[in-house]
């Protein structure tokens, strides 16, 4: 049954630090009609990421920002419903990134689809998703590691960090996680495989931690946070140590840009190298990484958790959150019922 | 004729800041004797270098410090006196790190046959030594340069950045430098023709400045400096740019870490690669450097400029000088005569 109005969430204000409820309007519109070769997508799972924070600037950056008004960006799992594209039928499970919406239409060019015998579909937003796909890349093509050395992955239990850990376990790597609190520290290390896990909300010296956790120091750094945490790892990295820079959580929220220590002066003489990266860099090679992590999850290799709410409506408090480190994994937000969920 | 005695500087003090002449010694010792296959060498040219300020801090890096009363480490361009070496004959010009002292010893592995038919032997200390060889393969596999992209340099005129910005011309780049003071700029763009140059010291917006010199940005930084130079040339990064970390002068004589705004954030959606490197890492490759700087140092298209001061006890005033920018072109002390000036 398609409804003959639907709920989205749009941007109606940019905040300047951390945003607020306020900041975003659900409304209610009409379901729209596709014409020609367009898909009808009914929204299932919205995934949430902190790269959103971003698109709510108005600065360049790698890709444009949401315009006040318009539909918050975001990847969508979600089950065609009418199609005239020859490629997705109806009943089809795909993903695309669709917005903060409960009905989406797209032009099929960029719609993935899902195999649903393979996993909970809400993975198509998470391991088996771009963030999958990100921790992949970013840790194979950037970080490099090479089997017994120490990979260091910072907000460990997030979406990406956890996949992180994990692909450098299965690398023949030490894995050691870097998280806020004791709960997220015992699903890195118990359920996920990690050699050791950082607890910064406890430690108060993140530097003899780290010191302790890696004592053949730090080769590898796959950094998702910036800031101080990120700070203490810099002092740790051996030579030749990698860094891939996949985001700087801790300062997205922040007005204007914090102070640090200087950093660079160290680097040289240790020849670390630091890169940054965003997903889109490895589209092109995607099908191989989700060929080979969808493999692993079938196998039971890859683990993954998720932080699933429920209802668009509570998709900007469950971002607010997430920028706070209140998700526990992979945090998304269920916009309707999915068929496949037992 | 050799001299029975000679001098020699060697550490006294480690200042914790900017260094003083009263940290150095400045001794009489006997000239030691050669054994079995060892080089006696006269130090004519002694190079002065930032990377020698490291090596005064009692801290664990690439190299080990120079122990107190022990002699300063540095780069000497000198002639065979007495050999057992099959390699080396008297009269030959060599080079190779013997430190702060008007002769040395060396076991030959490490000697290096200087062409003095090519150019004046002190540029064996520069343009034809470390310091060129650090400018080539930081520049060009680090750097990475394609024709047609923006390359700026800090500390432009010096040792390592005159070669750079000269090495990015013939690469067919913009070449941008960045040094302190008129007389340093007009030696960088009308001696050594880089496309323009920046006056940190005149300009009170050099990232404004910058934005002026590069019109399409900067697709390659090679970083002599760090601090705040080197944060606004950061703001003006392009998409994919590549930063070879060479040194962070600027930084050199603080005891403690100063504190900048934090960079890697807009590295991560800039995918900003930055890497640190040493000359070492290739010196399997120096003589393939050698052969080309050196043909183009013939055929007029390198050009260099030294500032040498005479006479050892002149040594630690001159570094002193070099680490706050008052040395113009390549920093040498002539300890000897050299038979080829003429």
């Amino acid at each position: 049954m398609i409804l003959k109005s639907h709920r989205r969430v749009v941007l109606v204000r940019r905040p300047p630090g951390e945003p607020a409820e306020s900041d975003f309007r659900v409304e209610d519109v009409p379901v729209p009609e596709p014409v020609g070769r367009e898909v009808l997508v009914r929204a299932i799972y919205l995934s949430l990421d902190p790269y959103m924070r971003g698109r709510m600037r108005d600065v360049k950056s790698y890709a444009p920002p949401v315009g006040l008004g318009e539909v918050m960006t975001g990847g969508i799992v979600g089950e065609v419903v009418k199609s005239g594209h020859p490629k997705f039928q109806p009943g089809d499970i795909v993903e695309e990134r669709l917005g903060w919406q409960e009905y989406a239409i797209s032009d099929g060019a960029e719609l993935r689809k899902v195999d649903p015998s393979l996993a909970p579909i809400s993975t198509a937003n998470g391991v088996l998703g771009m963030t999958g796909l990100t921790a992949y890349y970013g840790l194979y093509e950037i970080g490099q590691p090479k089997a017994g050395e120490t990979v260091v992955v910072s907000a460990a239990s997030g979406a990406v960090g956890q996949v992180v850990g994990q692909l450098a376990k299965l690398m023949g790597c030490r894995a050691v996680g870097i998280a806020g609190g004791k709960r997220k520290c015992d699903l890195v290390t118990r359920d996920l495989g990690f050699d050791a896990c950082i607890d910064y909300k406890a430690e108060a010296d993140i530097d003899a931690a780290l010191k302790a956790a890696c004592p053949k120091g730090v080769d590898v750094y796959f950094d998702n946070v910036g800031g101080a945490i990120s700070d203490a790892v810099f002092k740790n990295l051996n030579f030749f140590a990698r860094v891939a820079l996949c985001g700087s959580i801790s300062q997205y929220n922040a007005a204007a840009s914090e102070l640090g220590p200087r950093l660079l002066g160290p680097f040289v003489g240790r020849r670390v190298r630091m890169q940054g990266f965003i997903v889109w860099d490895y589209a092109a090679r995607a099908t191989a990484a989700f060929n080979q992590m969808g493999e692993w999850v079938r196998a039971g290799k890859l683990k993954y958790r998720e932080d699933i709410v429920e209802g668009i409506d509570k998709a900007p408090r469950a971002f607010i959150g997430m920028l706070r480190g209140e998700n526990f994994g992979k945090a998304q937000v269920r916009l309707g019922r999915d068929p496949y969920l037992k």
